[in-house]
């Protein structure tokens, strides 16, 4: 019993952490697994290739899924606090990445093909089971976040001006008919997708002005969009300068208490004392 | 007469201030009341809807009227100074999201139409009224404000550039017959449009250019626009960084109270005496 | 005499100093003389506006360009050295700036239509006297002059990236025919131009990718793109913050030597002596 | 024979190195001779160039053939380890460069016609032999190559991203029929390269979302989108000031050598020595 216990928790050594070789090894396998089990259900949305190929990605799937469902149980089972796991993150999209094939099974043939559709579709959030094996993530995630009020400021700017320069082309343009079909600034909301698409100089040309006064909003829209544009851009790079400079600065000279060493300094360089 | 008073100060330190919970729980349904009413007005644009939900988006649309009048009113009733608030940013907008309601009822029927319809649509400026209530835009308009004169320079740079390219594409391109329409550069106002649509990657696609001259000058544009665009990215960022770097100490001279010193500063910038 | 050559003088410190009330109140003057007689170029080039108001324009036309010749011949007579202000940049595009209307008298009628229009449009470049009066526009010019070596590498870096990508495109996709039309890459140049187009983020849409190898280089090259793309930002940024950091420091503490002081410190943050 | 040898050294120098005045001279001659190369394989596949100017372009080609191969000769016979230069990036690029023009002569007339025009198009790789004489293309790479890991996972997140979108889109806008052809999200990895397209704000316009849903999430992802793309411009500035930043003073310790001291150091920092 005491080796079914310690073989177990070899198990959660493996799956749960990455420090030693197998950890490591089995971390690789996943994220293969992942990467083509997703590729596998994007490629089964391609019809030609469904039409050629759809028992074998059939197959292919319901391999992935015993292996992931296998992987589910076994972090279920090795985990040291099952019900805080599968209440995480990573918990839930572990279970949602297997959840949908089974569910497709109590809806054969033609019933609900709409329901089913759409859960074969979420098999595609496999991908952020990714999210696990990638190292430096949470750094960018901390610049974002110690931003986030600067982000939503800038963001609602964003949006009062979008809904002003689509209600104005709105009332500017308007809509006209071309060839049958009704184009153009059909209400505001259309006009605020448009100059969301504008003023972040996305552009795609479905919906463009046609009256000089449309087309001089336009011009305005997307200057004055391209310099707040350059906000969020300021607020990254300067919150990333700030946690790299950050670094080197902490710890103080002992003797005269000047801090800011340089961090291969081993001695002070106001009063030449050594830094240890 | 003592109490009439008393409460119009409570009542207006609920309205102007955010201190109080009070204050903060009012802020928080009149932000509620802003975003609704201006979401009433953008469905109202919507045909479909429109034609089946117009009577219930008049009533909101009365009902907010309602209370951004009663607003208006208790603001400038409960105001020190009335006349300083109305003539203010703020009171202007609030005069502003209430009056073409008011107006509209003036020109009944199909009289002149399109009067009404503007002045519906400004409506949507009761957005602006949102800006109160967000903290942290004052800091970033600073960063704006203080670059002032070198996005000048920059959208002048800006404007020389698309002036010259937008010319000499109405040399090289000119305008072209397409299915019985007038295509392309058909003035210089039009080639400077196109000139701006390019130069800020925004790229609709409405006008292209078509000879290989003109095609070689658009890259050239678009390379020398993307190098020159890196510049308000630069003075922003310069700038935020500045702004932080700038008071790297929140601490203030115990003798003059000073602050904004340098991490490493050991007597007051200002009056000279010790820091600690 | 005496008083002649006094005159003189003054007039040259009106037209070349921005320094005397007067010379300022020339300055902008002339800034709006400019302004409007672009505006008025423009306005030519628009069809309708020509038909109908031609003979208005023609008039204010030949109006600005007596001013801009008045202006040329007074700076070339009260200029200390009159061949060099010639010969000087702004001395040509004062000269280019009325040569246009003056030659145009010598190709009457339908006479030489296209050199004519040509010329008349070069009229435009007058906006480039503006620049005369735009303060800081050095600074700028100078952070871009002093990384034109990593602008001239990161250029070059992109005309290999398009260069090599617009082939491959040509390779994979190649043209079709829509419509009677031939369409897409039709030659390596062509594929160039798309190349840019794409990864500077302006894509326009004349020309797409069709093939499912085709959309992938794209997705790659526009991702390799953006990630380059961040090299302009990142070069202009580092320089603009080495110039404005450069500033504050410049003095030294006269008693003790250390500098980098803040721009308002009127004593040494290190020794506490008085910094003047 | 110690002559010949001489002369081989001499010859190596002048290939290899660019510090003699032969040497910079044969790297502009080589720098102008790609150049004219490459342009005259872009221009052989402009169809009415190829056809008036085909012999030109064909005895054109073969000169520089000629020039390239006899370099890859002279260097593989001058360098000091010729198997080292053969096997390196650049002695594959000089080989590659030539063998195209010489496999095109094994296939002659009508036959295997794909591979030889596939083939003549790897010619325009001759454009990396440049990469040889760009000054500072290192600094810029290493800038990039030592943010790899960041960047790494800026790219993983956004291709989450745009996966996730994608699949979106094609559950909520699917394809739809326009003038018999099917367009729209045909399939997921369409939808796929539509995000890419969105994200980076490209923008072709070529796949477009009509439905209200598709509009909001098609906003949310570029402006999502946007801030992301903010992230490679904060981590490539960062560096690049990072890497300016870390040698402030170009000064070294006159005791022990060391440089990179802060601008106000007054002692040497490793030995603790004086620095004036």
């Amino acid at each position: 019993m005491a080796e079914w216990s310690k073989n177990r928790e070899r198990l959660r050594e493996i799956i749960f952490e990455a420090e030693t070789p197998e950890g490591r090894r089995f971390d690789v396998i996943l994220f293969c697994c992942i990467g083509l089990s997703v590729l596998a259900v994007m490629l089964e949305s391609v019809k030609s290739i469904n039409q050629r190929w759809g028992d074998v990605l059939h197959a292919v799937e319901w391999g992935f899924t015993a292996i992931f469902t296998l992987e589910y149980v076994v972090r279920l089972w090795t985990s040291h606090k099952p019900l805080r796991y599968a209440r995480s993150f990573f918990g839930v999209v572990d279970l949602l990445s297997v959840l949908p094939s089974f569910i497709g099974l109590f809806f054969p043939g033609g019933h609900a093909l709409m329901v089913v559709r759409v859960l074969r579709l979420l098999r595609v959030f496999r991908v952020l089971k990714m999210a696990r094996h990638i190292a430096g993530a949470d750094v960018l995630m901390g610049a974002l976040y110690s931003s986030r009020a600067k982000i939503t400021v800038f963001f609602t700017a964003v949006l009062t001006i979008t809904l002003i320069a689509g209600t104005m082309m709105y009332m500017i343009e308007g809509s006209h008919v071309v060839d049958g079909e009704i184009k153009g600034y059909t209400s505001i909301p259309v006009g605020v997708y448009w100059a969301i698409v504008t003023v972040t100089t996305l552009g795609f040309g479905d919906i463009t002005p046609i009256t000089p006064l449309g087309q001089i909003l336009t011009s305005l829209l997307v200057l004055t969009g391209y310099a707040i544009l350059a906000v969020p851009t300021g607020i990254v790079t300067a919150e990333m300068i700030g946690a790299s400079a950050g670094n080197p600065t902490s710890e103080a000279c002992p003797s005269c208490g000047v801090h800011g060493h340089l961090p291969d300094a081993s001695y002070c360089r106001r009063c030449g004392s050594s830094l240890d």
